[in-house]
């Protein structure tokens, strides 16, 4: 936790009491006393800084100051078939760590239809996780998230909606052309669909060719999804700063 | 499964009978039968393809043959302040899908001593987590692994054999170096060494600038220990491609 993240409705009048883990962090690992300094963040908010000004057992409680301005959205986004449950539980944290703008779930000829059915995909889950992310990695913006049952509907019909413009990349094993290549505007965002293992099938990638998704290799080795997509998303920022 | 990796002792007279994993994975996954080809790969070996000659509920029987040359051992190689077991489990396999030549296990100043009193350090755990990443990414070479116990006896006398030329490089959060820019010949080999969840000590940084380390940062996101891990060694397969 190199952040401390705070909701909107904590801290109505400049100061906030943490428990739960955001206190046992401060208190267990930061050691925190009164009069001590944190940094903290307003999720989709400004960074700040939390004097602390009580700690006890159970709680902790800081006066908080904001300023600058709210940090841009990053400018990856992801459309991702829907990877079994226990891999996807460890991708969320991982994907607002990486940076992400956007997460769209999708289903997919290969993905079981049961993956659906978990409570990974709930809100309150998911959530969570992803701030867990965010405060690894010192960010405030949270991805936002939409889940898809339909490919083929997502794709035609609300695709334009969620990433009205860039570069739309598709991983795809058997394409030579390699990420920095790919981006060839660095100021425009950057869309990555990414397939469940054993990859899109044949209807799939011309459909995402049909819309404008170009073809973007990771080398000769093939990797797990959720390896792929932390090497996608490095592969991107680094292609994009 | 992407390629069925055998091992030396396992075919001396060019015909295999596979239990186990390899034989579920062929019977089930694939559905072979008689007569069909499948890929495979002697460990440390060439490439070739299985015969399949026969299958029942517990085995699979193949001729093989194989050609061409052995490829060759991936460019990359980590220095790892060892992670928590949790973390290291998980590691092996992806360390060995993205591809390394060579992994050094050590200690730091922020690692548990007992993290290395585990049955995942035991040879015959992480050699089964290795070869499920290299049939994962369709490799033979399997990484060397050295355990090393005491940091700075490993720099100081060990580390010019175990990697005797090519470009040492620490990923440092306070760098601004990009891994293209640290990369500055792409026919050397590169070691990376990647420090443990809450850095290397001030000591431990000193001691690697001292023997020909030189830091690359992986941008402002501070990442967990495993993501960095995928992370940096994706973006020096890509500056070295």
């Amino acid at each position: 936790m190199n952040l401390i993240l705070l909701e909107d409705h904590e801290c109505a009048d400049a100061c906030v009491t943490l428990t739960g883990d955001r206190a046992t962090h401060l208190r267990q690992v930061l050691g925190v006393t009164r009069g001590q300094s944190v940094r903290i963040g307003m999720i989709d908010g400004r960074y700040g800084t939390g004097t602390v000004e009580g700690v006890d057992a159970t709680q902790v409680t800081m006066q908080c100051a904001f300023e600058g301005e709210v940090p841009p959205r990053p400018r990856v986004d992801v459309l991702l078939a829907l990877p079994r449950p226990k891999v996807m539980r460890r991708l969320w944290a991982q994907l607002a760590a990486l940076g992400v703008g956007r997460i769209m779930l999708t289903n997919a000829g290969r993905v079981e239809r049961d993956y659906f059915d978990t409570h990974i995909l709930a809100a309150a889950t998911y959530r969570a996780l992803l701030v867990e992310g965010l405060q690894q990695a010192r960010d405030t913006r949270l991805p936002l998230v939409s889940i898809h049952r339909q490919f083929r509907i997502l794709v035609e019909d609300h695709l334009d909606e969620l990433f009205p413009s860039g570069r739309r990349l598709v991983a795809d094993p058997s394409s030579t052309t390699s990420m920095a290549n790919a981006v060839v505007d660095r100021d425009q965002r950057l869309l990555l669909a990414i397939g469940p293992e054993g990859g899109w099938s044949e209807f799939e990638l011309s459909l995402l060719a049909a819309h404008r998704f170009v073809s973007v290799g990771l080398g000769r080795r093939t990797l797990r999804v959720d390896t792929a997509c932390v090497a996608l998303l490095s592969l991107a920022h680094a292609a994009l700063d």
